[in-house]
């Protein structure tokens, strides 16, 4: 089974616990940092959210990152997401630390995503 | 923050890693099991499946079940899964075993949906 080829490329379906982990790069095939875990609805379980880890890339610590999921893109060549991001937009973008996760309320994912300029 | 009144509560989010290991229960109350992981479309992001384990309860020991997504219903009262199963479905329902995942390519996705009477 493990090798069998997927033929449902367009519904290729990844364990909950395998996104977390998972790498991120960025336009230029640079790693950014991974993905440590993702928001998801509780009742349609549509992800909303990457939340994104850059350890040491940014010298920014541990801090987390909510990145609108509709920003990342799957890449088979790298296994893993392609975000167009770059470290001047990082700079200011909505971060929190652990164990200090928001509410993640109306308030907050307007925050979130009029910075990213992406519609929620 | 932890204590403000959620008021976007059709969009109510919850991270992944809180999904797994979050309780499900059947239509009268009783609690079934838990998720141990779920399966996402890569790239959108779409909850698929809900993969469950009921240990003890069935005597079936630590086998994986996925459930199409779609059947489960989110229940503020109990913080948990409400679906609509009952020990005869799940007797000869698709399960795995630890470390045997399936593919989850489209035969799969067929069988298991179909099992269900859910449409893919």
């Amino acid at each position: 089974m493990a090798d069998a080829v997927n033929t449902d490329e367009t519904r290729e379906l990844i364990a909950s616990n395998k996104v977390e982990g998972t790498a991120v790069y960025d336009l230029e095939g640079e790693r950014l940092g991974t993905i440590t875990n993702f928001m998801v609805d509780k009742r349609s379980g549509k992800a909303e959210y990457a939340v994104m880890q850059f350890g040491g890339f940014l010298g920014i610590g541990a801090d987390h990152y909510p990145v609108p999921w509709s920003m990342l893109t799957y890449n088979t060549d790298h296994g893993g997401y392609v975000v167009d991001l770059d470290k001047d937009v990082l700079n200011d973008a909505p971060r929190y630390a652990d164990n200090d996760e928001p509410d993640y309320n109306a308030d907050y994912n307007r925050q979130v995503y009029s910075y990213y300029g992406v519609t929620y």
